[in-house]
């Protein structure tokens, strides 16, 4: 396991000795959320909780890692001797991967000592950041696809090794088939494909000759790239050609066809679908690919190109029109001299940008029906009874009210304990199990908050007690500090 | 050292199995090239060389990699066997690190039997379009701020830790003084920095003893965030208050200032220049940060903006609005059976996307004065005397020509071989004198060519010989291939 105690700002360690020196290593709550979603959308999808785990795991300074920070002169010895029996002793709680998630709710909740709950800032951030932007952007692209199966194949244009192994693994948990990526395969246990490039092609006296090598090879996965020369006038004849030999030889033709990686999509599906079926091979695969992403997919779908099995490159591996996912890490409480917290808020002139205050949990509130009617934030001492109404109201518009009577409504508590006291008391699923959990939670989402473009927003309500707690602070907040 | 050896698409992996099984490990040439730069920008920065070396060196199968390809049932235990004993053998040429290039230019050519040149194609590509994308993405971000020190510090927002940590690195190469990213100081010894987050200030009962704190640690580098609560009102009154403190201690204060992270920073900037200046802090620094990019700090410059010290976190560190690099990896020959290169050529539709075929190399052309005049992409064989005349034409606008007598121009050839027959033959300079080469190499670009919007394009011309060789493959490929 990488050793990624170092994966932090320098500004984490400064305050980190400062909190040493000044013997004010209070125990504190950090929540991670984030306050938009992705592409204008309605949600977004938690991911990357396992490699947070892994990380807080394996936290801890080597040898190295502490000569290397006395070399910038900034640290005293009486803390980097701290930093060398570090190990993190504080609760995590987290939203499991996989789950659909909006704005301003704790994605990740961090109760530790002031100079843990700090220094893990920083990569939890980066994580969370990356892998539940591309695991939304893939939940998008899978959504216009309407079914067909999205293959994650970006790791070329992705930023970094890493981007390409933990954004294909994101990908396939929110609902890709698989994943061009032989390492994350390898790593997650996930689907990888693949089969040929131009170069194949190229590397032969002519397309007829490597198409038909590569049935030979392959028989059981014989998807032929049909555009290195010309797709209808000698791709998709060629592989015709092949086909019917393969058929002629006896063979089974089951996972078979083409795949187009450029030119018109939809005229040129249409045109290879009528040669394949004319031909008999009804059931042959169309693939395409070429700078897709969820709007140029529902676009060919609208079109009615006549595609089948789509792979997605760099657009979905860097969530090309949306490449960040915003989450920050705002602390919420810090612990009094008594022992209990003190809730904390964070101004701001821009209103959404004002945090919540206090230890809080997240509950989701369904329908009769099962889908998700609004999310509702509460301090995390709170309890609900599912056989009490409950009382819905907009944090800002708070005359917009929804009361729900027993049996209208059920509620479940989305967040997860994940540390205790520094032990890890969670297993994160497999990808596979994370894909399906995933797939149940899209499931709960109205089609109307899932489309494209201008979705239904989700309400993100606050429980009575946790408004009371905020309007409280911002209201005695002028008068504390300035 | 990581193993990234699966770190490659499934194709890499079935081509090679079939190359294997129709023993057709013919020598070729891949050329990794990209054919637009970022940002419309008129140059790109090549970057990400000492990892791609690093990750040939340490290309090969372990048990446990085997045993995966294995669990796959496409692999036949002969191809497995080859994979085994893997390892490079081929050459391989480069542009340097911190290099000004531009498209069409080969960044990395690879000289070596087609199986090993299949496989090493998809991490060259992720490794070099993320580091050169973040590289050219910070040399716009350093020519906005006209000499001012920029501060990376994305690692939150990065696309995963090698994305923060890689993508930091390519930052500081292309003109970044320094990075927040702890992790990345390690590893390259590049400078780090960083002070206090607003949860610092938070995390006292209020701002003043939030800083006299911070001073009373780190008088040396006192830089104060001052917009936790209410800029001019309290941060810079207060930061006022401890430096004029520091004074009266007999404090020496040299590397100190404030820092803002919010609000209108052209106005701020002005007015808290102003507070500074009237008690007497003439020299503070005045950093600042929020959602910066080159554009934006090019506004902020017109504007009179008061601020010295830039910090430049998601903007850069994901390259928000060109988030992708875009190069590829193209067959440019094949060896014959005569073991001479066969030229080939990849056609399309778009002119751009036609590839320049055979075993080529890169000269800069420079004027008397130094400065970029064009590249010339020449084929490796040909030769060029400076004190003969050089003739230059556009190499799709042929009439277009200019004429270049001995003592009016210079030429360098900018590609270095790498590996020869599978042994590393170069040195990677350190980080911070690629940075100081890469300040030299974007010195020779004109302005007109570094501006952030609608630059100059600089030539990139074939050589006679190439553009015979091209306009021979071109006019002969209807009739050889369809």
């Amino acid at each position: 396991m990488r050793n990624l105690t170092l994966l932090t700002d320098l500004y984490e360690l400064t305050m980190m000795q400062g909190y040493f020196k000044t013997d004010n290593n209070r125990t504190v709550i950090f929540d991670a959320f984030h306050r938009k979603n992705p592409c204008d959308g309605a949600y977004a999808i938690s991911c990357g909780l396992e490699q947070v785990i892994d990380y807080i795991k394996n936290l801890h300074f080597t040898e190295d890692d502490i000569a290397y920070l006395r070399s910038l002169s900034i640290f005293d010895e009486d803390f980097l001797e701290y930093l060398s029996n570090f190990h993190f002793t504080g609760d995590i709680y987290a939203i499991p991967e996989g789950t659909v998630i909006f704005p301003r709710e704790p994605i990740v909740k961090v109760i530790a000592p002031i100079m843990e709950a700090q220094l893990v800032e920083t990569a939890i951030l980066n994580i969370i950041n990356h892998q539940s932007l591309i695991a939304t952007k893939a939940a998008r692209v899978c959504y216009a696809a309407k079914g067909d199966g999205i293959m994650e194949f970006g790791l070329r244009r992705a930023q970094g090794p890493d981007a390409g192994i933990y954004g294909a693994r994101a990908a396939v948990i929110a609902g890709c088939v698989g994943t061009s990526n032989v390492l994350t395969g390898q790593m997650f246990g996930v689907p990888v494909k693949g089969t040929h490039a131009h170069s194949w092609i190229m590397s032969f006296p002519d397309e007829y000759t490597a198409f038909k090598t590569y049935a030979d090879l392959y028989p059981d996965a014989c998807i032929l790239l049909v555009d290195t020369y010309d797709t209808l006038r000698s791709g998709v004849p060629n592989a015709i050609r092949v086909f019917k030999e393969m058929r002629e030889k006896g063979i089974d033709l089951k996972d078979y066809g083409i795949r187009l990686d450029s030119g018109d999509l939809a005229y040129l599906t249409k045109k290879a679908r009528k040669m394949l079926d004319d031909a008999g091979f009804e059931d042959a695969i169309i693939s395409a690919s070429s700078d897709l992403d969820e709007y140029l997919i529902d676009s060919l779908k609208t079109q009615g190109a006549a595609i089948t099995s789509w792979g997605v490159g760099t657009n979905l591996i860097t969530s090309k029109d949306n490449p960040a996912f915003g989450g920050v890490y705002k602390l919420a409480a810090v612990m009094g001299d008594d022992g209990t917290f003190i809730p904390k808020i964070k101004l701001s002139e821009n209103s959404e940008k004002i945090t919540n205050p206090g230890n809080k949990t997240v509950y989701r509130v369904y329908d009769a029906d099962g889908m998700i009617k609004a999310d509702l934030i509460a301090l995390a001492d709170e309890t609900y009874d599912e056989s009490q109404p409950l009382l819905l109201f907009d944090p800002v518009e708070t005359w917009k009210k929804t009361l729900m009577e027993p049996g209208e409504y059920s509620m479940r508590e989305i967040m997860v304990k994940v540390f205790d006291k520094g032990e890890c008391v969670y297993d994160s699923p497999n990808v596979m199990d994370i894909q399906k959990y995933c797939k149940q939670e899209q499931a709960t989402l109205w089609d109307e908050s899932k489309r494209l473009i201008n979705p239904q927003v989700v309400h993100v309500d606050l429980s009575q007690k946790l408004y009371d707690l905020k309007q409280e602070l911002l209201h005695n907040y002028g008068r504390e500090k300035l």
